[in-house]
């Protein structure tokens, strides 16, 4: 059977420990932060995971809506990971937010990007406003869907990259995972930008160095699941196997159905505002948090 | 087992023939829409459908997100059965949105408030515009949800209520269906009100005549069905009854998920258009289409 | 000349030092921020003033779209200001947020109203989550406006304080300021409740103790000027006085022109920050600034 | 003295009739709206007009919130305007919005790409849906504003234009006028493009054939007037001649303001509806307003 997930790490839980020249796991505590790495290492290893060699690094945070936690705590954690996915060298990052505004599980990129530091246009204006000169330069945009603009963001994406020439592309989208239990508690980073097929809306094109001439690094957060995987999953705690019912009943007449919270706009605030911040510190070392809010309001 | 909906109709089909005591259904085709009427008409009937005594209309309309339709067309068939509900006298309408704008599956009673024709402070000024006379004052008011506010929403209609005093309340909030195939293809009206449990969301508490003080027309569109009703129905497809087991995947830690369509914006937008402009058409006869649609913009 | 102004401060500059018995004025430094008082003693000063008797404070914050500020120090300025105004007893606190979030410098109100923190429903659940017990009540609404419900937002207000009975009501509105320099650099407070004629869109009713039933506590920021006012103060300098022609100009056929900063989006963006800021901590003193920008998201 | 209005018909009367070898001006009814032309003709009709030489078009509609009309009558004739502007040929139209979608009188051209049918990528399933062929593919962005993104607005469009190689390109954005008058009833069409400094918020680059490698069609309502201009008009109804004491007061610490009315919101709703409709007309002459009104939803 075939489990819909973007999460590299339910992928390993599945594919289980036999095969472990193909891919290497990890897993360590940040202060109180869980972050497990999973790379997969061998075209054996793509072929497993449907997925590219490269780094894939989660980060368990607090459950978005159920208790007090230091955000700004996980912020640096995940900041921490985005710095060691960066390229070497230092230039323009252009961040990207996949997804569709109005529909609330997949509003996760636009609303990162509502929160990002834009800097790329500041250059001297800055250095007169707050006297600082290090600010990295960052642009950031949310191209909408295909269904809105007639355009694939793959395309709208890869002009922007040929005429602005990043250093390094950061994309934010919306994922899916097998368990219902990782919506939200989850943040996934890789080096290896975003394959088709995947996220929660199961976006149609590549978004990766081969297409944008520039290091991908993806981040994202499940926000949904697949009907049909949590069925079939459901048929398997009895010992069926029957792709075809679950599907009649959570695809009909093929439509795509997601399942997702009750509680998804407090989620997607949550984990927009803290994907926001990290990436904000990860690229401004030298702004405090307190300046980073003030810009961000 | 429990299998949880709003819409009569599907509570009529599990129920079945036997009892025909307890309630009647009747189905007709108007302008080639198909309406359906159950009417639930005993204490016993009560108990098998799990809601009070009274009229529950429902309008098939074409899949909100997949052909040309004459939506002006379904928008008057609609109409006419509001004007069936509505009390005979005159007076001040009071239309209130439930529901949370920022969750889209839940957004159908807000976003269908943005759409009404809101008269009941115009008076001599309308006549001065638009060289009429016969509007019927109207209210509209979508109150937002316990979490945002503090207050139940229940609390604040009530208020209201006895404040205006107006002589019909029309609610509208999105609704669960059991099937998905229902998602976005129905429309429900009732002359009971909104009982405690129901709505995509289950609101907590009753609004009905009981507790507003006057007649309460209540209207909605499936737009979400529960995980856990679905996964059941799975189970049952395969001769097994294990709500458990569906429960811990599809509920896990007591979490409530939602069943929606991936293109649950285009259904939202085009549910909450039909259902204003059937709402403002059975209210404001004297104007026209055109007139309406300037007004509302 | 009639100078349309919300701010007793311009009022004060206005009416000038001849007639001191009217109105005390006072101005302080606190952590760096200039706090002004003006008090309104006598009949004669609210014919003076166009103002009921009363005290206005007046906080005056960096600009809010120009250079790297510690807002939290603002909001804890602004927040001391509210404690000096809130009555003594503890109990419910209603916070409603006046003003058309589709008008950009009239969004204050609803805007601020997204950011409280909205505890009247948590009770027991609040003390399973956070440990905590010390959370005082508070309930929060943006009611809309009147074009959009049909209902005066008066008539909201005082229905819900009927029914909820707050100790104490703070009303957040959109201000008009005489001096375009003001635009977003003060924020006043009051423990007058609203006048008739006052906001940025000239609110048509009272908000008070007499219509509350509650002690209420007005904060706003002004956002717009009005165009004939400026007009008039242009023709001034010149030594000119002509009404006439600033209203032919500035408010042809009667129409209301607001005159606001292009940068509106940021004035609007920061200031509902910092009042919610504010307001949150002045209502929760035993929630850090960690825990409230948890819960507020 | 210079006033600052982005409509060629206001700078024509400014202009007055001396020089009328330079541009000419022509009006006419069409079905009971009026329609003015002027062309500019001339190297010195450019420096007369601060415009490049072509034909500007006005259509003037009711305004926007006063009366009832036939807004589907007003989008007929508008529509009837772009099809004279649009090159013979057929093929792929480019839509753009400018603006910021959070300054309610900038957000026009958002506001309109909202209502814009994007069909691009529709073909073959098209067909299938609507049993229809002849489909124009059009493609519709709003790419946002430089603070946001970091991106000029003009970089975007042009490497934009590059990929998908439109046979034409339509940019819509809010305008400014000289008199508060025009606001909200006037449309400007013209087979210029965009120059540097026009638009409500002075937009920095041009969009043109040169930049952009296909035809620009522009399309603009005025929201706003500049302070300072309608301040240098009020002096000279007293005969008096003193920006700097207009700019003193309109644009203090030289912030720039704008002026707009107090029901920018309405005017806004209504001049972005008729628009869209408008573009949908003229691009896809075999919908009927029933198809073009159910597929925008």
């Amino acid at each position: 059977m075939n489990f819909r997930t973007d999460l590299a790490i339910e992928l390993a839980e599945q594919i289980g420990n036999t095969t472990r020249q193909s891919y290497q796991t990890d897993q360590q505590e940040e202060d109180g932060t869980i972050v497990s790495h999973t790379k997969i290492l061998t075209p054996e290893g793509e072929k497993q995971f449907g997925k590219p060699v490269g780094d894939y690094i989660t980060v368990e945070v607090a459950p978005f809506s159920d208790s007090v936690t230091d955000s700004a705590q996980e912020a640096e954690v995940i900041a921490r990971q985005i710095r060691l996915l960066l390229p070497e060298q230092d230039g323009l990052v252009l961040v990207v937010g996949l997804g569709n505004l109005s529909v609330t599980p997949d509003a996760l990129g636009p609303r990162v990007i509502d929160g990002i530091l834009a800097t790329r246009h500041l250059a001297g204006e800055w250095e007169r406003v707050a006297g600082q000169e290090q600010l990295r330069p960052v642009a950031a945009m949310a191209p909408g869907v295909l269904g809105q603009t007639g355009i694939e963001t793959s395309e709208i994406i890869a002009c922007l990259c040929e005429k602005i020439k990043p250093s390094c592309v950061i994309v934010i989208d919306a994922l899916a995972a097998r368990s219902l239990k990782r919506l939200g508690r989850t943040v996934q980073l890789s080096n290896t930008g975003i394959s088709p097929g995947s996220g929660a809306m199961n976006r149609r094109r590549e978004l990766s160095r081969k297409t944008l001439g520039a290091p991908v690094i993806s981040m994202g957060v499940p926000t949904v699941a697949d009907g049909v995987t949590v069925g079939c999953d459901l048929l398997a705690v009895e010992g069926l196997d029957n792709e075809e019912a679950a599907r009649t009943l959570f695809a009909p007449e093929g439509q795509s159905m997601l399942v997702t919270p009750k509680e998804i706009d407090l989620l997607i605030g949550r984990a927009s505002k803290i994907l926001a911040m990290a990436i904000n510190r990860a690229l401004q070392p030298s702004l405090s948090q307190e300046e980073l809010s003030y810009f961000v309001s």
